[in-house]
């Protein structure tokens, strides 16, 4: 069984607002294994709209169109459908009683228009909208399924999960059940090889890796009668997986960011985090601090943008700045101990770095970054050479701060779990 | 002319990731006067990426790809639009020689299916990439214009302004100029009725709003038989919202962010800032910091997420935290007063509040947030009641506590001007 996604609305096709109704759609139908090869947006058009139902009741057993369904002149999602399937429109008797609720609720009159939301293609069973004064229409003919959902995300959601999931599990579609890992210090490419012959072998479940900033991603996606069955297809090969990537693998769930791993790790080892900060401007504490519970690790953050704020917050020698300069290794150094001296932290993260346009020296070019991690006294500092522009470089740098942490912190413990 | 967009990639199939290429593509093509009537998502699939091309070159003057140039082997979209149009892949000498180089500066060895980046269909035009290895491709054909993009946003987005933008509008006839008015401290329902005439009459310039996180944007693009002349049709709308709006209108241009203007009115008026952040955790640093030059006016920043540091870094007093809270009016005025003082600076900006999901009590809900600015030993503090994710109620501190800091300084200015 396969579903398609079209969502009618200009505004998207203007670039106005990012279309956010095919993503969670495409979720949800993704979960109850439902295939979707096809998403699509047309605009609040009569003639294309029905061209692009024609196109796709052609190749999908299910159709999800979302939008189109308010009171005014340029909702067309509903006629077009009709006229597409030649069915005549007609009152709902419960949607117009809805409607009338709806309004009494708020103490409004509805408009003239607000009843055409009352009529339906013949023969289609309305969806109750909780959010809205449009229902949601579903019409089943004998090749196609067409379900009709209103645009604004705060009805389409709470209308999909309470209503329609149901009645799509109702078709029996089975379940997929994927899980992701995901990984650090391994390029995609250099992943890929790692695992080229689990990825020529798939067949259910299947392997696809994703490139992220300064990370790899890789969807481990599982097909089964139920989700149960799929479940159990993922495990052995998540497993496989972080058996061939180890310590490079800081999680298995696709909810679990790179920086909630280090707030995590800190936590469970009862250590406190710092930063010192130079052209990530404050970028990694901000990272931090998104993550709730956050309070339990960081104890403070400096920026340290001007070699000032380098030796006054963080004690940086003056003559480190003046004979080695600000983007070095020795002051990266002085900053990452300097900083957990200074708030007293197990851990502290110190950045350094040319992130661009300006700046650059024949020595020292722009993209080139100094990251320090000191842990219990113990520094270490890496060199990097990043490309792109002011954001990309920042960017890098921060991730690769918190992939350096990461690392030694792992490292620490398992010295102390050795003794 | 118009254009579609084909979106490949499995994981937008799935749901995995919103898709904000197509929204960014199509606003910018919309700039142009290019008409897009759809946009669509396909797998990483031979045939169906082929199947969609069918369609999309029988109604599109000018098709634009994203995503599937990468090097792994689900990488397909190259090799489809070569097979469709029946084009060999021939090495790029060019493109060679930049992965070469994109390896060589970060010391590191390219694999074998790197170099199926440098391929391009014959006859094609490569597009450096300045953010990855993949390069952008054009291919002209007698019907149709194909233009293909890397997936990743930071890099579609930075070659679609730099290289596809100039390459779209050497193809119009005629040209399109548009300019946006960015505009806080008023809400985008109040600013479209201040400008409702303006909007009812529009023909040529046409006037649109767009909300923004905390700010509304008014984009006036007019069309003229040249560059020249679609200027010259801009110029007195946007003088007239200018004036319509005043204080409120921090920029009118597109590339000016809100922060930049920050960091501009402090530089012009040789001003240096300082800030102290709590639930923001160094955003607002980080926001400043990304603006090149930034380091004119930044003198240094401290993350204060905890009371402790509160009182250290910043010199809080026990006794506040104690009778009203981290939360509060009292705590914002010291953090504020403090920063400045111990950085020295002109102007500090300070925020302290409830991001959530959790440490909500009966009198302090989540969303309550304080935010205050020093300048010239003067403070200001204004309370808060954001709603959203944790997320969401940072950024609106971050973009009000900006916001905030500018309102002072340009009232501080205009009273010294005037003695």
């Amino acid at each position: 069984m396969n579903a398609e996604i079209i969502c009618v609305g200009t505004e998207i096709l203007l670039g106005n607002i990012v279309n956010t109704n095919a993503a969670f759609i495409a979720e949800r139908i993704s979960r109850l294994g439902i295939e979707c090869y096809n998403q699509c947006v047309v605009g609040d058009n009569m003639d294309r709209c029905i061209a692009q139902l024609k196109d796709s009741s052609s190749r999908s057993d299910i159709i999800i169109l979302s939008g189109g369904l308010g009171p005014t002149e340029d909702d067309i999602t509903k006629e077009a459908v009709a006229k597409f399937l030649r069915l005549p429109l007609v009152e709902d008797e419960a949607s117009r009683k809805s409607i009338e609720a709806y309004f009494a609720k708020r103490g409004k009159e509805p408009t003239e228009n607000n009843w055409k939301q009352a009529l339906l293609p013949k023969g289609a069973k309305a969806v109750p909208n909780d959010n809205g004064t449009a229902p949601g229409i579903i019409i089943e003919t004998k090749n196609c399924k067409y379900i009709l959902l209103p645009g604004p995300p705060i009805e389409l959601e709470a209308m999909f999960d309470s209503q329609i999931m149901p009645y799509l599990r109702g078709l029996g579609a089975g379940a997929i059940f994927s899980r992701t890992v995901k990984i650090v210090g391994v390029g995609e490419s250099e992943a890929e090889t790692m695992i080229k012959d689990m990825i020529d072998a798939q067949t259910n479940p299947t392997i696809a890796t994703y490139a992220k900033t300064a990370e790899v991603h890789i969807r481990v996606t599982a097909f089964g009668s139920d989700e149960k069955e799929a479940r159990k297809l993922v495990k052995p090969v998540v497993k496989e997986l972080k058996s061939r990537f180890g310590n490079n693998v800081y999680a298995a769930e696709e909810e679990v960011s790179l920086e909630q791993s280090v707030v995590e790790l800190l936590a469970t080892n009862k250590m406190s985090l710092s930063t010192v900060e130079s052209c990530t401007g404050g970028m990694i504490s901000s990272m931090i601090v998104n993550i709730p519970g956050a309070s339990d690790v960081l104890k403070c953050a400096f920026v340290t943008y001007s070699n000032k704020a380098k030796r006054k917050l963080v004690g940086v020698k003056k003559g480190t700045l003046d004979k080695y300069g600000a983007v070095s290794k020795q002051t990266a150094t002085e900053m990452a101990k300097g900083g957990a001296e200074t708030a007293k932290s197990d851990v502290c993260i110190a950045v350094t770095g040319l992130a661009g346009p300006g700046g650059a020296t024949d020595t020292k070019p722009v993209g080139l970054v100094y990251i320090g991690c000191c842990i219990k006294g113990e520094v270490r500092v890496r060199e990097f050479h990043f490309s792109g522009d002011r954001t990309k470089i920042r960017t890098l740098s921060a991730k690769n701060a918190l992939i350096l942490a990461r690392e030694c912190i792992l490292e620490y413990i398992s010295k102390v779990d050795f003794g």
